[in-house]
């Protein structure tokens, strides 16, 4: 049996000082350098992996310092703090000696509380009554099954405004593969950019911070297994080179599995 | 003329290896230890009182690893990648050798380009319109002039559940003080937990981590001079004991000059 793409991406090899080496992965290119979204799961990972990890991930906010080079790079997670059930990380990945990106990551051990999530997932036609959304183009859109129902990205770039930024879709990994802290933070960053869909004009962009609230433990990413997600985000500003968004995802039996939010450069 | 509360409580002494020292303050003293807000502007202070910072507050992402013990406190900020016109900060925050504080924060010299917010400012009545609400307890509250419209802390604590933790209000310092990057950062922590509001029920809380998205530049500030904000936020998913919320921060004109999430911890 051959390895996942999304496993090969992630695997991270520890070093003599306590860091990891990992690899950009060309399963994952993007216009230049690797998907955001992979670069998040590699450096979460990079935590996971860690010997004096405590608990499971509740909140990952990564920060995109420069577009990383194809090829190795460090990952150094250091836990800055560690509480009786909770643990703050600080994250460094470093090409040469040069700082790429920096994170932080909250892990705790959880514990049964009253819950209620107020986020509730729209009514949509299920992801087997939705067609399969052809994209082409960069390489790590063939890694996603999507399954586009509202906020496609523009067929003709005719620079029409649109009012509203949001996109819904069903996706999962292709090849189909059980969830994980890992691959729900790389799918937190399935949107194209906002700003695209708002003008229907290509700009360059690039992903400056990104957060990602957990709000599944492992059970409940176990009981999602390998079925599609709905994820919906909407932008809220845009000005002066920079927009942000708003998401959320849910699994196929309607539980909010994470929220997320990030902050988008944007050239004109 | 006597200085204003908030510019004293943001006061940083810069020490000789380049961190600065701070002190909690007892103005916005909170139930245990300091009001998350200030402690977040005080975080943001270090960096913009930093000799090498380049451009204005896009995203700051806050987190708190221990509650302060009143006090002194050492703030050390590092860029740990400048570019051109962005610069990557990681800020860490010490109360003797433990870390009380990690954060990031990402500065930027913005540049005009197309703006559109889409997160628009609700139809509410006018500040002046709408009475002060009064707010007894912790000292912080003092410090602020809240006008609730929607989503008041209950009066009862009856433990009926609530469907919606959308909170809005009115708020500006008390006294009124031009608004500035440090002072928007401590607003957008200015709501109670709305697992309190869901729940009718008081239980313990701790904001974990918070994220501002910063939509305005100085001039923009400058604008909003010291009219009320218009802030709401409501939660999205509740379980496990962690809840997280979303929010957005506008001036007394409408426009958009801030979003903000955090993850907050609660015990049942």
């Amino acid at each position: 049996m051959s390895t996942h793409p999304f496993d090969e991406a992630v695997a991270l090899q520890p070093q003599a000082d306590g860091s990891f080496q990992g690899r950009t992965s060309p399963a994952y290119a993007n216009m230049i350098g690797p998907y955001g979204g992979i670069t998040a799961a590699q450096c979460l990972q990079s935590v996971l992996a860690h010997p004096q990890r405590l608990g499971d991930p509740v909140s990952l906010t990564i920060n995109f310092a420069a577009a990383l080079a194809d090829g190795p790079f460090i990952a150094r997670p250091r836990p800055a703090r560690t509480n009786r059930s909770t643990q703050h990380w600080i994250v460094e990945m470093l090409q040469g000696d040069e700082v790429v990106i920096t994170a932080t990551v909250f892990t705790a051990v959880r514990r049964e509380t009253w819950s209620g999530h107020e986020a509730r997932m729209p009514q949509v036609p299920r992801p087997h009554d939705t067609p399969r959304t052809p994209r082409h183009g960069v390489e790590w859109l063939n890694r996603y099954d999507m399954r586009f129902l509202e906020g496609s990205i523009p067929q003709e770039w005719k620079g029409a405004e649109n009012a509203s930024s949001l996109t819904r879709l069903w996706v999962r990994d292709d090849p189909a593969r059980p969830l994980d802290f890992a691959s729900l933070t790389a799918l937190a960053d399935v949107f194209f950019p906002r700003v695209w869909l708002r003008r229907a004009k290509l700009t360059a962009i690039g992903t400056v911070s990104m957060t990602v609230y957990f709000h599944a433990d492992a059970a409940h990413l176990a009981a999602a297994s390998s079925g599609y997600l709905l994820v919906q985000a909407q932008g809220q500003g845009f000005g002066g080179g920079y927009f942000d968004h708003a998401g959320q995802l849910w699994d196929e039996a309607g539980r909010l599995l994470a929220t997320t939010h990030q902050v988008v450069y944007y050239k004109e």
